[in-house]
């Protein structure tokens, strides 16, 4: 069985926010056992697994994906659309924009302290679809 | 249904190729529904999903990926194939070698902005093989 | 068809193992063709593909991974768990925790120079917890 779902996130704030319950709640019912793949449809945003927990690790994830990716690089030629629009695309890049994940026992088979993110790279990134899809 | 091709692309130079047109005239007809799974067979190569159409984007992704991984660091012990060869291997882990998307309506649901790039991070990284796999 | 296998790995020490073999011994018989999708199921820990034989890669990306989420930045806050823990949450980040290889001829198909990771992030992370599902 395949089933596809899209999501359209609120807008939020710079950062990194737990979507867990979100997905979970918009799926419903689950196969014993498969596969969901999440895809977010944006080139300045992304998708990561990380702590569900301590909100402290958000907090310096979005300090560290700062530094790996600065604003105002003398070197960026892509600049129009913002100080944050080039850094975005690069942490886009390094998180990556599709995440597949076990499904098991009719629940998404997550580990204790894993939750799953949506990354807002920009300072204001508006409305975000993703698109889930259930094979099992 | 599953179905699978092999891409074999033409040498690129270093840098991020646009690879989404190959990809879909390779497969051809897609499922109504289901996951295309892209996985590059090398290790100084990745796969990536990035803005299609301000070509200045790409041009700022290789210098931040110049960046973040970058050649002769003094710490590198792997030195033997060049140069360019180390930083690859970095690279490669960071954008991945693996991509998976959704097929919805007979198509890659792709975001308006999202395209598909050939990574090559080395110089001379000659011929490069992908498999595509279809699941639908 | 859809198998799902749990693997449990040893305590590895601090840096880049690879399990190929661990994995394809775990799961036997593969279909004649489809996917394998491997997991993870922590946060301080992560997967990854890259160069098989020479070792020095693998040690040349632990030094580099060093660098890019050095430990005992001024700006982390979450710190209580050790100098290590913050790191290792956003190397996690970086490699991912998810992969997904092709299945064909009833292997896994890998190219020539790419074997499977566990990236152990942590120095003292202990055991670790993937699933591996095969959708054939």
């Amino acid at each position: 069985m395949i089933a596809q779902y899209e999501l359209h996130l609120p807008a939020f704030r710079r950062g990194f926010h737990l979507i867990t319950r979100l997905i979970t709640e918009k799926i419903g019912k689950l196969p014993e056992s498969g596969l969901l793949n999440l895809f977010v449809h944006h080139t300045s945003a992304g998708l990561m697994i990380n702590e569900n927990a301590d909100h402290s690790v958000r907090v310096d994830l979005e300090s560290s994906f700062d530094k790996l990716a600065p604003e105002r690089m003398p070197y960026y030629t892509h600049t129009l659309e913002g100080d944050d629009d080039m850094p975005a695309h690069i942490k886009s890049s390094l998180s990556g924009v599709s995440l597949t994940i076990p499904i098991a026992n009719h629940r998404l088979k997550l580990g204790t302290w894993q939750g799953i993110y949506l990354c807002e790279y920009r300072n204001h990134g508006g409305n975000r679809k993703l698109t889930l899809t259930v094979m099992g």
